[in-house]
């Protein structure tokens, strides 16, 4: 029987051919929130059914209300009692947003040297296309050396996680036999640091809003109204300073009615991790306001926050225009903990705003849906096994971490299907995720897929029946 | 010698020729304050020579620091004792702002039927292009009636009016004999209503001013980082949400050290205006906040104001994206009354803001120059001509009014050349000035027109040697 060395010989050895083919995958813009992604999504579909089928899955795409699943499965064993493992990534990405910030194209990437690194820029690349290849890379590898897979196999990639997942809670209902597995390994998410993997237990819930407000006029003079009329900039810039409080907590009502506290074990546990220098070394978190009596990490992992991630009116310039704008919109996201329904927090802001409009000038909300936070257990079998394989692969221990990212299917799996999740991941601060330059590395991304093989070894270790 | 009447049929008699001139001047896309912009500032400066020499002016189109200024002149008069009269107008446009919300293209007039008017849609329609299309007009049918000018005549059309005027002080130093002459008629300002004329006898002050926030750090992913790290657009919202206090007062200190209260005698004549239902026809104030103590109009046309005419940051949409952006942007202006210097309401603003910004993070200001506001007097023999003339093309009393608008020439006329200046304009609130879908008609185009011939016979009446 072929020995793990000779998996992990041979993801070193075909390392070029996996690197090119992401490359390819990078280059396809697959933007999910914006209609001209549409093509780019249809098409890294079926990029990622052929790579699929390629290595010996059934591989489908699975049209949604919105953009399609691509799903695919090993043929069952005839033993019948193999784990079944499901692989989740998602293959669609952000924006690109202001094109002008970008020093590198981003969906044209190539490997410069760099810092040291084999680096490659482009939008998605570490969120999440070099992530979701990793496990892909894996099962290809362990496949060609063994001639099967490790276990029964699941491959999810979702299209629609950068737009809030509208269509996956359908998805997962209607293929509820197709998604049941002995553990789901969730593959979107930071590692500790670059030399350290980590293993992340908490995930914050996410509700976007979006919020106009509007002039009871159109576009006017501002020499000529500006001391009379409604200027919806001003409104809306005083509705925005009125959401937090001078103590950095969010001053809308009830807004921490339902949050529950950070359990006093994670919080000891947080607070160590609070002392090392990895933590912030590549932000600086000079004017930024924490909630008063949180260390930053408890305050990124445990506590709730909204935050105004894009507000646009009147003039754009590039030249002066002295306009009284018509409207004026902010974007919004609030970032949930255990305990907070996003129904409840969408209708506390909505009161909130509300109340502060004056009459006569409207205001209208835009935004549906959202996940709450979850929390896993720390304790399971296929978490400790998993926790193994990555401390042999990268010689160091593993860090149980919290997030304050959202991955709605984690709370979707675990609460529709009672399915255990482990979510590990292979992205840094320092890759510029949502951010012009998004970029990720050679050596990570082999490094990835070799922590697989160490993990599917581990947990063909730990069943008796394959000893 | 012909009369008046001979003069204002020719008018009449080639109104279409004149309107479909002035709709191929519209569609010249002459944007002052984009770089887009500069090839339809050239074409319209040569354009405008062509028809200022082809009605028999020597004109030529002079060089400055930023945009020329086309500069006409009629031969002198053998008697030389002829008053010396001087137009005023801009042939520069706003920038065109969001397309999308035009419903007419803004650089392809055609007249169409609507609301009993004969409109034409375009950007500069109004401002000014049709205003300083009136005077040449008159100009024109005045010298083909009568074989010459109805006086010594100098026309001054700027190009860049909609951006500070920044090269007219050089112009003016540079060009005092040019433009020394009796009174200056500047046209570019609003009617009292559609069918009553106005003379502008105050106007106030400008200063534009651009503020941009930056954190320490580029983006980041808000989800990651909004709990802990510095977002600009909640550091900006809260700065602009501090200028008012409750009472809709500017609450910048000192900002309000210089100014003159608005004499008792000026208070009265418009708070009788106050009461005609013309003021506010087309406007809506619901949601407004006039600073407290003043009628709407006092507060318009005689007190300071600072507005908001644009704000951008982080995701400008159409999808959402978790960013906590590396920087916020917001445009405003300041309209000044008599006593504010711009100079010193710069300087107030800015350190309001720079007490603000959190360490860590920066501010970066862009904005130069300005101009102080202007209060005419009323006495003028001139302005007196002018408001006899408009009484008898319209048939009713001129409003002698106040404006928010600034024109930075009248103030360095008066001051550089101590030259008497008469505001006369044909524009109304319902023209959509500086906003989607600015537009102009017919009628007014041909009453403005008139109105000329009329105010050029009540100069030639009060002067004894032509009577």
């Amino acid at each position: 029987m072929p020995k793990t060395e000779d998996v992990l010989r041979d993801i070193d050895d075909k390392f070029d051919i996996a690197l090119g083919k992401l490359l390819e995958l990078v280059s396809i813009p697959s933007i999910s929130s914006e209609s001209s992604g549409k093509e780019g999504i249809a098409r890294a579909a079926e990029w990622l059914k052929r790579e699929l089928s390629s290595i010996g899955l059934g591989a489908d795409v699975i049209g949604t209300n919105g953009h399609p699943v691509v799903l695919a499965r090993s043929s069952p064993r005839a033993t019948g009692n193999e784990p079944r493992l499901l692989f989740y990534g998602h293959y669609d990405v952000q924006p690109v947003g202001d094109i002008g910030q970008w020093k590198h194209p981003p969906f044209a990437p190539t490997v410069i040297e760099e810092d040291g690194l084999h680096r490659f820029y482009g939008r998605g690349t570490s969120d999440s296309k070099s992530q979701l290849w990793t496990f892909i890379e894996a099962l290809r590898a362990w496949k060609s050396v063994h001639g099967e897979f490790p276990a029964d196999v699941v491959v999810v990639l979702e299209g629609e996680e950068e737009c809030g997942s509208p269509s996956l809670a359908d998805f997962i209902e209607a293929h509820r036999d197709d998604l049941a597995c002995d553990v789901a390994f969730i593959c979107d998410a930071e590692m500790w640091s670059a030399t350290q993997p980590a293993i992340t237990t908490q995930l914050k819930g996410l509700v976007h809003e979006r919020v106009t407000i509007s002039a009871p006029n159109p576009d006017l003079h501002s020499g000529h109204y500006g001391a009379v009329a409604a200027n919806p900039i001003r409104i809306l810039s005083t509705i925005l300073a009125s959401l937090h409080d001078g103590k950095g907590r969010v001053a809308i009502d009830g807004f921490y009615d339902e949050v529950r506290d950070i359990p006093d074990a994670v919080r000891r546990q947080w607070q160590k991790l609070s002392r090392e220098p990895e933590l912030f070394a590549d932000v600086d978190l000079a004017g930024g306001i924490a909630e008063e009596g949180y260390a930053p990490i408890e305050a990124m992992w445990g506590r709730p926050t909204v935050d105004i991630n894009g507000i646009t009116g009147g003039n754009q310039g590039p030249g002066e225009r002295s306009v009284l704008p018509g409207s004026a919109t902010a974007r919004l996201s609030f970032r949930l903990v255990a305990g907070q329904s996003p129904e409840s927090i969408r209708r506390r802001f909505r009161s909130h705003v509300e109340r502060m409009v004056p009459e006569g000038c409207r205001v209208e909300f835009e935004g549906q849906g959202g996940s709450p936070a979850v929390v896993l257990s720390q304790e399971s079998a296929y978490l400790k096994a998993a926790a193994r394989g990555l401390e042999k692969e990268w010689e160091t221990p593993v860090i149980l971490r919290g997030t304050g990212g959202a991955i709605p299917l984690v709370e979707q799996l675990s609460d529709a299907l009672q399915t255990e999740c482990v979510v590990i991941g292979f992205i840094l601060p320092s890759d510029a995720i949502h951010a012009p330059d998004e970029r990720y590395d050679s050596a990570r991304l082999r490094q990835g897929a070799r922590s697989w093989i160490r993990i599917f070894e581990e947990i063909r270790a730990q069943r008796p029946s394959q000893a």
